[in-house]
């Protein structure tokens, strides 16, 4: 199965009755909206202090893609940070719905965030902070468009070092990008479409939204630390499994990428991204890996298994 | 002079006419509104990647505290990020004195914020962001009143790592604060007000907002790397010279402050804060020692100085 194959981005499904918002819906303070009308105080401390822990989901053909392990890393988070969103898990999972439908999306890129709020004007104390829960889906984002994809994609590895787990632990999503921001700009300087980043000791941790693979000496290889624990990093490490190709998680090398047979990136915006060139140089032959090609196949065809996967509630919230 | 003498906190002046938005005024989106509208998309790069710069100055007595200074950071971390606010340096301090003028604040805590700004809808490419820019003028803000102040406050040496240089430059003002938040509510646990990182070398830091300066073996001693270069900090570097108390830019260890004569925290949203307190121990006799009095006055005296501040031009902008 292609990943362009059916799906297309994010076009209006005539299903559901005349959504109002296609171009994106949103629920903030209490009520749904159009994502454009959605905004937040320039006082919240998810601005001014990136506060927030949040979580993303994706919506392939009417359904959710594992929508039980966002929600388990989102609540994860926020227990993290002591933060309260002021809904349950139930109600939380109906208003994702509930912005799918309102934006009349059959492919949705899904976002969840939880701020700590706003202080009482005066305060500074974090303990009176009240805070801000938002959702909103809008139409499906590629980080690389299939046809990229189809191509194989270029990535640099930056100077950059990843912020590391002693101050921001990366199992908990959050907005703590600025490292990621400038390695981006500067991978764009160097003709590279991805990016990733390293830890003090030069292993390699994750890029801007997603995790990387590398299959060398037979088997592949993933950070087992310094990163956040993707969902569709998950995936590739069971399918890898399915498919009897073996996975390690733990430590990947600058050089290992440069080495390697095949190399990887993925994400819930973009699934399963071949990597075919590595500091403008090819990786092996330069085109995407057969090991990828199969696991890429695999991974989209489990979003119509209802193990993985769960219908949208299109007709539920009139 | 005393720090809360005449001053007051905040309070509404009566020499402009009818200011109309007493509890703070904003600039966004190329208008003037009371800070309770000033907002920004969920979207906006500078919430979902805290890709942003900012600095706030503020007003004492109807006077900005070296607002060239401030413009001088906030220029060069936007140069730094690659961030264009779209008006150059005249009009970003007149928008500040706009801000401060419709709130008729005598006393405001002023803040000038750039972020990366939003992409086209299905775009991941950073270089087609469009900056969001926007300004505000609230009541001054204590981090500690000026009642704790006087009694001195306590401080916790967290365990915490922040951020290093590496991955975000401390230099560029900037909203990763993540690390520092949860240090923050570590620091309530154990009952004390204020908190100080470190580095992954065990080397001090700063704080949420402020720099630590410690006074050991007869001289001060504040950390000379791995901080924000804070406006009041390098008040108190000119302020101890010429009160002929010796200062070093160096290594400060979490020893260093235990054994301590005096230590002080620094901030604009606080000035000059005694800490007589560490992670539960005195320091010295657990009161506020008398360098750091002697510099909090001059301080205090600073901000009618001509060469240090400027008149608010609250009749201008009608």
């Amino acid at each position: 199965m292609s990943v362009g194959g059916g799906g297309g981005g994010g076009g209006v499904a005539s299903f559901a009755p005349t959504p109002p918002w296609p171009s994106g819906a949103a629920w903030i303070g209490g009520r749904y909206c159009p994502v454009e009308e959605a905004k937040i105080s320039v006082l919240d401390l998810g601005v001014t202090r990136s506060d927030a822990a949040y979580d993303v989901v994706h919506v392939w053909r009417r359904r959710f893609y594992r929508l039980d392990d966002h929600l388990d890393r989102f609540s994860a988070g926020l227990a993290r940070l002591r933060l309260d969103p002021g809904h349950n898990r139930a109600e939380v999972e109906a208003i994702l719905h509930g912005c799918v439908r309102l934006a009349g999306l059959r492919e949705a890129y899904v976002s969840m965030t939880c701020t700590r709020g706003r202080v009482p004007p005066g305060s500074r104390d974090l303990r009176t902070a009240r805070a801000t829960f938002y959702c909103y889906a809008v139409p499906f984002v590629w980080i690389c468009t299939p046809e990229q994809q189809a191509a194989g994609v270029s990535m640099r590895i930056s100077e950059v070092t990843r912020i590391p787990p002693q101050s921001i632990d990366p199992t908990v999503k959050n907005y703590h990008w600025l490292d990621m921001e400038l390695a981006q700009l500067d991978a764009y300087d160097h003709d590279a479409q991805l990016v990733v980043l390293r830890d003090a000791s030069g292993a390699i941790t994750e890029g801007p939204g997603y995790n990387v693979f590398a299959h060398v000496d037979g088997r592949w290889v993933t950070p087992a630390s310094g990163t956040l624990r993707g969902i569709t990093r998950q995936s590739v490490i069971e399918l890898a499994h399915e498919a009897g190709q073996p996975v390690v998680e733990g430590r990947l090398s600058a050089d290992d990428l440069r080495r390697a047979a095949e190399v990887l990136a993925t994400s819930t915006a973009g699934g399963i991204m071949p990597v075919t060139v590595i500091d403008g140089q090819p990786v092996a032959a330069g085109v995407p890996g057969p090991l990828t090609v199969q696991l890429r196949d695999q991974y989209w065809l489990r979003h119509e298994d209802p193990r993985f996967s769960t219908p949208v509630r299109y007709e539920e919230y009139k």
